[in-house]
């Protein structure tokens, strides 16, 4: 049902159409060996990992050979501190094979991991001059968003909460100035931490979301993978729906007016 | 794929299996010849229907000719300001056809419409003795849904938000200890939405919702239909796949230490 | 200046006027000698002691001995599981010459200490018989709110979170409801962990605040005392100041016409 | 009680203390006449003016006549869109008599008023160098806020909410995490549109708050700006207080084992 769904309404990035909403990681699986059925569960078609985990040399044991031929791989450049670093990684994933696809990811501190809004938008215009697809990986700060698009960024990608923190939708407000004011797709990333947060995310006018914590940490991943696919599509399809208004006083579901026993003696 | 899960994961209420935990209603759509189409685009196997609403002379234009025979019927007291006067239309329900299930709505007041929970809990018993299967519809309060249980209701009806406000999980703590404690069924009702929010109640382990006016309310409904039918199979499937503990703490997706660039030159 | 305001908006509570909006307890200090420096510091004109604490016989260490004489003394029937058991503390109370104020407290289970609305009603209508000046405890339920206020309660007793939780307003629309709605004083009681909780349910229109885990689990709670009595005495004069309307566009504190460069050469 | 409290727990910004942590505004007022009230009513010591609404030629109708002279001059760059203009309009304010402090404002759209951290950051530089006091407003990034204080701003100023909403806390969770990281002073800055929000903000541990929208929207705008400098000084002491931990489970407030009437025949 997805799928046919889809096909009328595609993800389309960099030119290119995509029949699911939901990007995946390759981090913190119990095991790569998952990768395969966390693909097929969650039908998703981009699919981030970090350069640094790529072993080009080793025969056995790299993340690659559990990605499907047919997603689209979204390199990351995860330990980038800076522009330079970021700049540096693209070049080397493009180099080595890995597409012209890039995640920009420019993160200074250790702690929160909150990425550099001008250090990315630096790093954009470099590699976006390269022909490189760029997605940049940003806090959800709508002036940095508006600048990344001007740069030709392909998406923004805001955070909803620090990495890896399951907290949900805290910069909710920002997202929704975001969502309104940017034209190039807005995919949620960072701190989803359930399904109802990604629906909510879509609800909202969210392009996409990017899932890989939430997923990898769950009891059951390749469900839970499975799990936000559905979320991701019944709230871009509610979206469409158009949902109703919020009201502060209730309304019956049915009339009230005409109360079959009115004025009957007994009641 | 919805009810393939669902098969082996059913809604059970009054020792009946239903492969849906989408409950719906059939007020305030634009127009009743509607109802067949929300029916089959949400799914749902249990429907709620005013027995004001029931003409049963009327040759025309009566809800029922709307509903599908496979549908549970749920007839609802809507109108009923007291336990006396919900008992009474239980019974109408039960002679004129309508089957033995019924939920119960006692309300006292027309501004908020809040259930009154000691009517309620009245009525329950009276009518648990006469053999109904009853679905009381409460204010998210874990003594009366105790009561309830004790009663013998066959489930619990809390409510997210006063009826027709669309306002979401209002009630959650309260929602949450009613899941905790109760044995018989939850189903959350009223005040949701949006399908994220009704996706929330299922991953807090909530074992159904109903909703109608966020269907109705919906520029489409019957896509909005299908929306909350898939956001609920997704939390319901989330709260399965067990979600990830939440941190204050952010958590790289990929190892942070042996940086592929660490210690070379030009860094 | 706290003292000033108040004298102009008393709280009137069964024909008396308090000149504090900030009720507080006896429970849970480090030591009953804590509670003279805690009413000091908050203010408070108006105590709930639970009548089991209270030992008539002993001659020392007993908490009525650390309580001000200007104090208003409300015994709370703690420990009462029903409406029998509530009636009798009462009166017990009152025969014991802690006067013939009451706050109602019939609470069924022991896990998360909810209060059961209809054993307190029934408790309340006996007990306003008598000449009782009943103050109950409830769950935030505008039904049951309204019947006892037509029972003759002096106040309704609404809480925030489960006691002891201070886990804040999260009945909140609930409790808007139960304040638009009854006539009596609402005292906002149990849940209310921070003082800008308080703060904000005086702002929605309370009459008052109950406020005894959060003073008594603070690491200073003294301090903690004086600092919910400064954010209650903010919230009633912001609800009387009137709060301005909630935007979702921005507006500039200073017009953006008529910029002071506007045009110049070098901007 | 507020300013004896404060004596010995001043805000220190750019080496002076001040014994208020409320910063205001000068504009949308009803009347500038109203200035010295709401100063008086406020306790503030820190005044924030846009220097396009300072006509220096005008011999009536200037604002900066309704400022008492004890009032630390905040000057800010109101109008500016980018770095060049702020510094701009610092330089002309410290030229025209206004002293050496000056709150940045480098705000490139119109319609969210959001700032550009770069922007900032790079007009920061400049001014540090040049001996001004910079206080920097931004959005709630604490990449940014860290860049700042490490360029020598003798505080932060990151916003709750877009300018002029009265929308409260949004950022509540970037905001946690900039209070953590950051040295100098945190001023929560734009958006606060109640006293119980700029109580929240003080509650974790910001230094002070600049409120100016919420106070002039509201009906009796000197009663509101008294109530949020109560609301401030109230959350401050919780802050210092230490607020007692969230519990999940219900916490009696007085011991619930030995219950007067245990065992007793009627119970």
């Amino acid at each position: 049902m997805k799928e046919t769904e889809n096909r009328d309404d595609p993800l389309v990035i960099g030119g290119q159409a995509f029949d699911s909403r939901l990007l995946i990681g390759t981090g913190k699986y119990p095991s790569d060996d998952m990768i395969p059925r966390i693909v097929a569960a969650s039908g998703s078609r981009i699919i981030t990992v970090a350069l640094r985990r790529v072993d080009f040399e080793a025969a056995t044991d790299n993340v690659m050979q559990h990605i499907p031929d047919r997603m689209q791989l979204l390199p990351n450049t995860s330990g980038a501190r800076n522009a330079e670093e970021a700049v540096r990684i693209a070049r080397l994933a493009r180099a080595t094979g890995c597409g012209n696809w890039v995640k920009i990811e420019a993160i200074p501190d250790n702690r929160h991991l909150l990425p550099d809004g001008y250090a990315t938008l630096r790093a954009t215009e470099i590699l976006v001059k390269e022909g490189f697809v760029v997605l940049p990986y940003i806090n959800a700060d709508p002036v940095v968003a508006r600048q990344l698009e001007d740069a030709g960024a392909a998406a923004v990608m805001p955070l909803a909460a620090p990495i890896g923190t399951n907290q949900g939708l805290t910069t909710r407000e920002m997202l929704r100035i975001i969502i309104d004011e940017i034209k190039v797709p807005v995919v949620v990333d960072a701190g989803i931490g359930k399904p109802s947060q990604a629906c909510e995310a879509m609800e909202m006018g969210a392009d996409a979301c990017l899932v890989n914590t939430a997923i990898a940490s769950a009891s059951d991943p390749v469900a839970m993978a499975g799990a936000f696919a559905a979320a991701i599509a019944a709230g871009r399809q509610a979206w469409q729906a158009g949902t109703g208004a919020v009201r502060t006083i209730a309304a019956a579901s049915s009339p009230l007016t005409g109360f079959l026993y009115e004025g009957t003696s007994d009641s």
